[in-house]
C-alpha cells in the first residue's frame, strides 16, 4: 500500500514530501486547499483531529506530526542513512536537534504565519512585531552551531534534521531578516537548495520563490 | 560517569528527572535557580546556548531538549520498555504523540507561563485568556484519544510520552479549566501520580501541587 502524504504547497507537509523524495519512496500525494479550509472539514479531521497538514497514511493508518513522520520514514529505510541508528553515538545529538526545531523553532513560525492567534486580529501586527527577533535569535544560534561544526547539524553528516531546518529557514524568506542573512545558514541553504530533488519537490508543488539562482548559461 | 541533570523544580526538567527515577539510572541533580535568571548566564549558557532548562550532561556531553532527553534515555534502556523498538510496528504511533506535545502542546504553554513574549507585558492578560481555549482544545482533543485507546497514548502501553503528557498536563494545574476537568485525562492523572517514583519526585524536587489525594487513614 502506498502511502499518501495529504499536503498543501510549501506548508508544513513539504519536509515530509521531500524525504519522500529523496528515499524515492513510492507515494501518492491528495492537495489538501488550506485557502479553502480543507483542513478543518469533517473528511480531513477524521483523518487528522488537528486540522492541519501534513497527515501521511502510511501502511493504511493516517499519522500526523510532520517531524515525527520525517524520523518514522528516516528510521525505515537505513540504507539512505538519514538518521543515525538507535545505537549510534549521534543519535542522541540527532534527536536533540529534530525536537529542537520542533519545539523551539517551528513553534515560533505559528505565530508569524497566524499572528492572529495569540492576542487577536487587531494586534496582528505587534505580534509579528514581537516574534521577529525571537526567530532571529534561532537562527544566530543555529547558525554558530554549524559554524563550529558544519555543514549539516551533524557535521559531516546529512540527516532528516537538515531538510527540517531548510523548509524552516524557508519559511522566513519575506521576513525582516531571512535566514539566508546569516553566513553558515545561507551556506547550508545553498547546498540543501543545489539537491536534485528540492528541484524536483518545486516542481511537483508549483513552488519558484526562495531557490538558487540559476548557473550562468554558456553561449 | 553519572549524568548530570541542570534542573529547576517543576520545570520542563521534571520528567527527564521523573524518567531517571522511573529507570533507576544512577544520576547529579544541579539546580538551576531560574528566579535569579541563573539560565542566563554564561556558564549555563555555554552548556545550552538557549538559557533554559532542562540539561542533561550525558556521557559527558551536555544535551538539550526535555523531549529528545525522554527519547534517547528510553532508548538506552529497552529492558523498561518506556519506547517501543524502532521496528516495533508501534514506533510511528510513540513517535507521533511525543512530537505532537512537544510541537503542539508545550509550546501553547510557554504563551501561557510568558504571556509577555507574543506582544509585550501590557497585553499578558489577552495573550492568557486567547491560549487558555487553545490548550483546553488540547485536552479535548488528548481526552478523546484516550477515550478512543486507553488508558495510556499508546493503549495498555505505558510510554515515555505519558511522562510528558503528565507534566504538561500539571502545568495546566492553575489554568481555568485544568487538564483534569476532562475525564479519561482525570482518571489517567490518577494513574500516573500513583507511581511511587512520582512521590519519590515530588520529595527531590520539593513539590507539593498536583498530587492524588492521600489514601483515607486506618484507625
Ligand atoms: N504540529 C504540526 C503543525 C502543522 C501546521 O501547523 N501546519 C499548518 C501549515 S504549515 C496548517 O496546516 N495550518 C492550517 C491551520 O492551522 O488551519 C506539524 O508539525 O505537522
Ligand atoms: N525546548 C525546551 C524548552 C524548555 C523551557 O522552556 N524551559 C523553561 C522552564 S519550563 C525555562 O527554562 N524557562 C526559563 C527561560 O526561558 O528563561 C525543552 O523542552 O527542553
Amino acid at each position: 500500500m502506498e502511502p499518501v502524504l495529504y499536503y498543501s504547497p510549501g506548508a508544513a507537509s513539504l519536509v515530509v514530501h521531500w524525504l519522500l523524495l529523496e528515499l524515492g519512496a513510492p507515494h501518492r500525494l491528495h492537495l489538501v486547499d488550506t485557502s479553502t479550509g480543507a483542513q478543518k472539514a469533517p473528511d480531513y479531521l477524521a483523518l487528522n483531529p488537528n486540522g492541519v497538514v501534513p497527515t501521511l497514511v502510511l501502511d493504511g493508518v493516517p499519522r500526523f506530526e510532520a517531524a515525527a513522520l520525517l524520523m518514522t520514514l528516516a528510521d525505515r529505510d537505513p540504507q539512505h542513512r538519514f538518521a543515525p541508528a538507535i545505537d549510534d553515538p549521534q543519535r542522541a545529538e540527532y534527536q536533540q536537534w529534530m525536537f529542537h526545531l520542533a519545539n523551539a523553532v517551528q513553534p515560533l513560525f505559528r505565530q508569524w504565519w497566524y499572528p492572529n492567534e495569540p492576542a487577536g486580529e487587531a494586534l496582528a501586527e505587534t505580534v509579528r512585531a514581537n516574534v521577529a527577533p525571537r526567530i532571529e535569535a534561532c537562527w544566530e544560534r543555529l547558525d554558530a552551531q554549524l559554524a563550529k561544526q558544519g555543514p549539516y547539524l551533524l557535521g559531516d553528516r546529512l540527516t532528516a534534521a537538515d531538510f527540517y531546518l531548510a523548509m524552516l529557514m524557508r519559511w522566513s524568506r519575506g521576513m525582516p531578516r531571512p535566514a539566508t542573512q546569516w553566513p553558515h545558514l545561507a551556506a547550508f541553504a545553498q547546498m540543501m537548495r543545489a539537491r536534485p530533488m528540492f528541484a524536483e519537490l518545486y516542481a511537483r508543488e508549483g513552488l519558484t520563490e526562495w531557490a538558487n539562482a540559476p548557473a550562468a548559461q554558456t553561449a
